[in-house]
């Protein structure tokens, strides 16, 4: 796989079996997600309401026609900042097969660019302390662990 | 101060004046905020950009008339967790003169109804590591810090 072949856009429907696959094929998505066939209707809601909002953007990056990694962007106006818009990663994987060789990186480095395009002074992200390397790996790229992140399951 | 008197409400254009001052009023606000007469124009903007958006909701805690805590919820629709709704709090200040009387609690709580309601399956927010206090704070009320939260200036 050449890195320099690696296109990036966002994704349409026909890519969602696919992005489900990717979520669902790593240590802690296995637990949570549902891949099956057909896909529960629950993620078809998702992808229409993302779809539907101009302020959140979910991305897939292709070598040739096959999907290798998906994130989606969450743009956010704040009153704090001085009315500074935000942006938030989320969901960032690669596909199995291509791991460690950079796609991960390509695909956060494009969220940034992104990020700036759209007039965000920050881009953020929460990562689960127990992915210790995933921190690494944001860190490398030049984000502080200024913060903790909280969750309550509702 | 009966904090059973406390309401809450969407805000509107004209307590933004007050929901500055409150987030100036503040350690590490009174850096990045700038509170003057008249409001910087960013501010306004940034109002509108969350009036307009159905996932953006700013909140405030009122005494009577009086506007005595603030604090923003977006709701997002993830492709993650089965294409579940997340709730994320930010920007929560309570005025200084009723700090520690309880009122950020009940501004959280109402946060988490207000999440229930809109059918999210999570509530999260990260806070500032030079904060110790507000993350004991919000373990208190049932968050779990199993995040880094990370940030990028750009």
């Amino acid at each position: 796989m050449d890195t320099n072949q690696i296109t990036f856009r966002e994704a349409v429907i026909q890519d969602l079996d696919r992005i489900v696959f990717m979520l669902s094929d790593d240590v802690l998505g296995s637990k949570r997600e549902q891949y099956q066939q057909p896909l529960p209707e629950s993620y078809i809601t998702a992808f229409q309401s993302i779809a539907a909002d101009p302020n959140n953007e979910l991305i897939v990056a292709c070598s040739g026609e096959e999907i290798i990694g998906v994130q989606q962007i969450t743009f956010t106006p704040f009153i704090t900042h001085r009315g500074g818009w935000r942006a938030t990663i989320e969901g960032v994987r690669t596909a199995s097969k291509v791991r460690g060789k950079g796609v991960g990186s390509l695909l956060i480095q494009w969220a940034i660019e992104r990020s700036k395009e759209r007039g965000c002074h920050m881009v953020q992200l929460t990562t689960d302390k127990k992915r210790p390397e995933a921190l690494k790996f944001y860190e490398k790229l030049g984000f502080k662990a200024s913060h903790e992140g909280l969750k309550m399951q509702l």
